[in-house]
């Protein structure tokens, strides 16, 4: 992008709100990795104080619209994946974001459920249930971690399954014949801190998105639960809604 | 809650791992406002570090699952209310779970609209369009922010309702007779950061949900375009996933 800086502010409405109208015009007509006019730039420009400026990119940044790198500048961030309202692997979301999925399996045991685990699998707390806890990677940057809880009883066998470059979904489907036509989801935003933000090779604090899924098989039972983070700068979600008339 | 600390820990798995299930369990048998025993009393009960607790604290606070009080200790937090997949109001929303919605109206004017509002309402860029932006709130306390874009040609006399206490979706419907059987929504996580984070009375860094919506009439032509930049602490999304065969 080089910089096709628009119109001139207006006395009519407040600098910082015309800077951010302008500034997401910018990113939106530029493509990932362009580099944003210098604070200095936008400043000399529009006339406004560079505080103000930087507060505007602060805010960009922290809606992962944009990236700073120390020493280089701001640039646009990579486009975010979507998840949509059908049920998908990460490794069928990454594919359609032409994203190679992979991961890095962290711990893979067979384990008593605690109460939550066990009332999320409509289980008795200490029943066994085997743990897989990964690092999902799109072309090999971390993009989420994840931990899936299932019943040992049935899925026992999968505390021995490479899961290193395998969608869990797929070895369900083929490996166990298990169906999951269905999910109940829940979503939050979260700061992604502590061993997390390691993993995940972000700052410490940055946001994130956080999905507790439990698959429900025809007659609407748990077949698994699991949680997973991603990271806010890469993901989204995509929703069509209906009005209740 | 009277902490009810359940099991000693066990030598096979990591301590952060098992505190943090032990907690997640604490918390979920307690209510909003029970305290969560001390740093103290829970290093000492698990024979761990001080640091291996406040880590894990760290964390829950971060989920938005328990609430930090300087001085006082630390809290199970609030419940978060939730969005489910039918197209709801934020009247809607807080109503169903039981609480009062309102709104503090920052601004509410007509105004050229920028290439973003344009493109996602399909107008013109520099089209007249009426601008809301507004504090919502529920019982009193601010949840989120939003800012409503709608075209001037239809919508103008907006400019001049009284929004204060009002539902947007209802007087679109019951006053200008509009229908918006559906919507496109995006959903991000963001830290909410600078006056954003002064209107939600949240320390900056905090996250938040950001949803892009807007609102499609019968023949899937935009009605209306906002944004609402949601407390992650307070707001959670509800999901029902189908599976593609």
């Amino acid at each position: 992008m080089t910089a096709e800086l628009p119109r001139k502010l207006s006395r009519r409405s407040p600098k910082g709100e015309q800077l951010r109208s302008i500034m997401e015009d910018l990113i939106d007509a530029a493509k990932p990795g362009d580099p944003l006019p210098s604070e200095r730039e936008l400043a000399e420009r529009y006339d406004v104080a560079r505080m103000t400026v930087r507060a505007e990119i602060t805010r960009l940044a922290a809606e992962g619209m944009v990236e700073r790198v120390q020493g280089r500048g701001t640039f646009v961030a990579e486009a975010r994946v979507a998840q949509a309202a059908a049920l998908s692997s990460f490794t069928e979301d990454m594919r359609a974001r032409g994203l190679t999925a992979g991961s890095q399996v962290l711990g893979q045991e067979t384990e008593p459920a605690d109460d939550v685990v066990a009332r999320r699998l409509g289980l008795e707390p200490g029943t066994p249930v085997v743990r897989v806890r990964r690092v999902r990677t799109a072309d090999g940057e971390p993009m989420a971690l994840e931990e899936a809880f299932l019943p040992a009883e049935r899925f026992g066998a999968l505390a021995g399954e490479d899961l290193e470059g395998a969608s869990l979904f797929t070895v369900l489907e083929e490996r166990f014949g298990a169906r999951f036509p269905a999910a109940d989801q829940q979503v939050v935003a979260v700061e992604i801190v502590g061993e997390d933000a390691n993993l995940l090779r972000v700052a410490p604090g940055r946001a994130g998105l956080k999905f507790h899924t439990i698959l429900l098989d025809d007659d609407e039972r748990p077949v698994a639960y699991a949680w997973s983070l991603f990271r806010g700068d890469r993901y989204e979600i995509r929703l069509r809604q209906e009005r209740r008339p």
